[in-house]
């Protein structure tokens, strides 16, 4: 049986309700950040996506899912130091004050730390229970992405006014699509892939990533004072590179059999 | 052939500075900001331990020698994290500027984030390589760990003036015991080491983390703001607590053959 995009949402918030620690006597502040953090309506495409193309290439859903859960938990970190006042300084986030803003700079840092090292913990987990190759590459990727993001916000935030392409291709590629392509590969390694199909998966993701960021940037022209593309080449130019990643997405993603949900996920069609 | 106590600790830097990443063309702050933080001048002692308590079991000290710089890749994490303004502000560590004083605040914060995530990356990659139970063991027991460390920071920070010794312990327990009782399982698991062996490693490693912390305090007891066993309890009850914990560790150890670079790893007599 085929799990439908909108199952496949839906599983993705009951794991990442089930995964929210207890509180404990003395460090319940902490739980109760996290959750703040992880449980705030966020579209999950990174944790569908996985689990969509693990099941697009034969792969169990139920055995993707801490590997999905793990790169939500990671997202989610990033999301919040990316927020703290040394960095973007945002107060809000999705409709919400910002972690830093409902806990203090303190409790969020320090949350921030624990959702990414429970991802390592939920990943950890699984692969000491059942020693699967396909497992350990998961986790491998997806912790080799989490690394290149950080990379790639250093990179952004120490921008200088002399940006060129090859500057904003570098932040785009590793702080957007670094996570993407993880979501994408680690699907493929948990569904025990060959290797030229793990490499039309790492195709996927940067083409996706690369699109996504571009799209993004495109919607908040006139709000947003960052460099990136659309500022420096234009509006017309940023969608026609939109419009060139997002089809070398669709030819590679058509060479295969049941990506209907895929495309769900990745357009937010349903 | 056995490592004596000095080689195991010039091992440990040799492997800290292999696992220093090449700085590139758009984010080399953060390779720099990594490697000021990591080649530091520090004890050591964790990963020493680690690799000790491995040989002493019969393990192989280069299949460890990963797991012991990602401890110590975890334990650099978290002292800059610590240092920062929005939590201990500390502006000095080990004789120079603390990371946020030499690259500011949003580095800091990022290399931070980076280190935690190498520390998993050099883990998950050796397991990709080689599935070993005992590797899987050793990295569940180092991020378990980790999760701790930063329960323990949350309750220590957040701190009120009704202290009892019930919470000092959770804050010794979970803030400093939590690496090293890390240390000493990792090791053991990377020994292939019964589960009862494992357990007595993991006693090892409270006991010895235990006093640690609490000679930290007795020494900086004139100096220090903060609510601790000494300040709490007087000094000469401190100095009995800290003699119980080092007799146990003994006595456990003594039942080891082998243990004396051990020994002198946590006496700091080599």
């Amino acid at each position: 049986m085929k799990f439908k995009a909108e199952d496949i949402k839906n599983s993705v918030e009951d794991i990442l309700h089930s995964y929210i620690t207890e509180p404990d006597q003395f460090s319940s502040l902490l739980e109760k950040a996290e959750s703040y953090s992880i449980l705030d309506g966020g579209k999950r495409l990174r944790p569908c996506i996985l689990l969509a193309v693990c099941q697009m290439l034969g792969g169990s859903i139920n055995d993707a899912m801490p590997f999905a859960a793990a790169l939500e938990f990671i997202h989610t970190y990033s999301l919040i130091h990316d927020d703290l006042p040394a960095m973007d300084n945002d107060d809000m986030r999705r409709g919400k004050p910002s972690s830093h803003k409902a806990f203090g700079e303190d409790i969020a840092i320090l949350s921030g730390d624990a959702l990414l090292t429970r991802a390592f913990e939920i990943m950890s987990k699984e692969i000491a229970l059942d020693m699967v190759q396909g497992k350990a590459l998961a986790m491998n990727v997806i912790v080799k992405s989490a690394y290149e993001m950080v990379r790639g916000q250093v990179a952004d935030i120490k921008s200088s006014k002399d940006v060129d392409s090859a500057y904003i291709e570098y932040v785009d590629n590793y702080k957007t699509a670094a996570l993407f392509r993880a979501a994408f590969t680690a699907g493929a390694y948990l569904a025990n892939a060959d290797e030229e199909v793990v490499e039309d998966m790492e195709m996927l993701g940067t083409n996706f990533g690369m699109a996504f960021q571009l799209y993004d940037d495109f919607l908040d022209y006139d709000t947003d004072d960052c460099l990136n593309y659309a500022v420096l080449f234009g509006k017309e130019n940023a969608l026609n590179k939109i419009k060139e990643y997002m089809d070398n997405f669709i030819s590679i993603l058509d060479r295969y059999e049941y990506n209907s949900e895929i495309k769900k996920i990745c357009f937010l069609e349903f």
